[in-house]
C-alpha cells in the first residue's frame, strides 16, 4: 500500500479503537457481557445464534446485533427467538466498526441485557482489525470450507479467543479431516480453545453454554 | 465513511482501473482470455479450477494465478495439473488488484497462452470493486453456504458475468433450495447465467468447458 492510504487506514483504526474502547466500558458499567462472531458467508453464525438465544433467553436476558451488507433477513430471523435484535446495514462496508455498533445500541436499555451477541458481516479477512469492545470473539469455521482456511487466513483465527467448528453433521460427508483443521488453527493461534457445538442436532451446545458462564461469568 | 476516506479510495479505484485496462489491452495483443473467480472462503474455487485446468490443458495452453493472504498451497496444489501456475501472496489486503496481477506475470510468456484463470482472495465483498483485466467474472457461491448470499451480498454478483454454484453433491444434504437461490441469485443480477457443474463428479463439466468455448471464441 502506498504511504497515504496506510496513514489513513491507521487513522480509521485508531478511531475505531478509541470508540471500542468507550464501548468496552460502557459494556462493563451495565455488566453486559458481549461476545461477536466472526466467520465466512455461510459458514452458520445465525444458526449457531438462533440456537443460542433460544436456548439462552431462559436462563439470562440476551439480545443480539447483526451485521449484513444489505437485508434485514437476519434480524428477522433472529427476532423470532422472541429476543431484541438489532439489523446493522453496512451497505458497501465489509466489516463491523465500533462506531456502527455504538449506533445501533442507540436508546437501548443495556442495563437490562445480560449478554449482547454481535454477528459481523461474512468476511475471513477484514473484520479482525476493528475490535467492536467484546469481552469474547468467536470465530466459526465450517466443516464444509476445508481444513486449511486458517493457515490463509491466520490473522482472524488470531485474533480470536475461541474457535467454533460448524456444521459438524456434514463432517463424514465431506471427508472432514478433524485432526488437521485443529492442528491448522493451532498452528496461527497456538492453544487456542476450540468447540463443535452442532446447532442442527443440538449435540455440544450444553458444553458451549457452560463454557460461556464461566467465561461471562454470569450466574444462571 | 470520512470525505478523506472516500476520496483516497476513489483515487485508490481509479488507479485500479487504469492498471487494468492496460492489462486488458495487453491479454488483446497477445489473445489470452482471462477469467477470474470470486467466491466466499471455502465455497471450492481451487478444486473447480483444478478439474477445469487438468480438462482443458489437453485442449488450450491455460495457466493461473491463485491470490491468498499467506500460504502458496494452492498454487501448489494447481501446479500437481501440469501447467503454469503462480501464487500472489497479498499478507493482509482482501483482495487482488491490478498491480498484483501484472507484478505476477513479470517475465511470463503471455504470447504462448490462450486462456489464463485468476482465482481471487475468498472473499464476497471487498474483489467486486477491483477490476483485474478479466473478460469473464465468475462468481461461485456453494450449496453450504445457504440460498440468501445473493441477496445478502448484491455487489459481488452484479459485477459477474456467470455464476457457478458449487458443491452440488452435497444439496439433498443440506436441503438445497435450488429454485429459490435462482430466483436470488437474478434478484440482485437479471438475467445471469447460471451453471452448476461438479468438479467431484465431474457432471456438468462438458457444459462448462463448451460455454468457456463460445465465451472466449477459441476453437479446438
Amino acid at each position: 500500500m502506498q504511504p497515504r492510504i496506510v496513514e489513513v487506514r491507521e487513522g480509521v483504526l485508531k478511531k475505531n479503537d478509541l470508540r471500542a474502547r468507550r464501548l468496552r466500558e460502557e459494556f462493563g458499567e451495565h455488566a453486559v457481557f458481549v461476545v461477536s462472531l466472526v466467520s465466512s458467508p455461510g459458514a452458520g453464525k445465525t444458526a449457531f445464534l438462533e440456537k443460542t438465544l433460544r436456548d439462552l433467553k431462559a436462563v439470562w436476558a440476551v439480545g443480539a446485533l447483526v451485521g449484513d451488507l444489505a437485508t434485514d433477513c437476519d434480524a428477522r430471523r433472529l427476532g423470532q427467538a422472541g429476543v431484541p435484535v438489532r439489523q446493522i446495514t453496512t451497505g458497501t462496508v465489509c466489516h463491523l466498526e465500533a462506531q456502527m455498533v455504538a449506533d445501533a445500541l442507540e436508546g437501548w436499555d443495556l442495563a437490562a441485557l445480560d449478554m449482547l451477541f454481535i454477528e459481523n458481516v461474512g468476511n475471513l479477512v477484514c473484520p479482525s482489525s476493528y475490535d467492536l469492545g467484546e469481552a469474547l470473539r468467536i470465530v466459526l469455521m465450517s466443516v464444509t470450507e476445508g481444513e486449511d482456511k486458517p493457515l490463509k487466513y491466520p490473522t482472524i483465527f488470531n485474533s480470536a479467543d475461541l474457535a467454533i467448528i460448524t456444521k459438524v453433521d456434514l463432517a463424514d460427508a465431506v471427508g472432514f479431516r478433524r485432526a488437521e483443521a485443529h492442528r491448522n488453527i493451532r498452528e496461527v493461534r497456538p492453544g487456542l480453545e476450540i468447540l463443535e457445538p452442532s446447532a442442527r442436532t443440538g449435540e455440544g451446545m450444553e458444553g458451549w453454554f457452560r463454557r460461556l458462564r464461566e467465561l461471562s461469568g454470569l450466574g444462571s
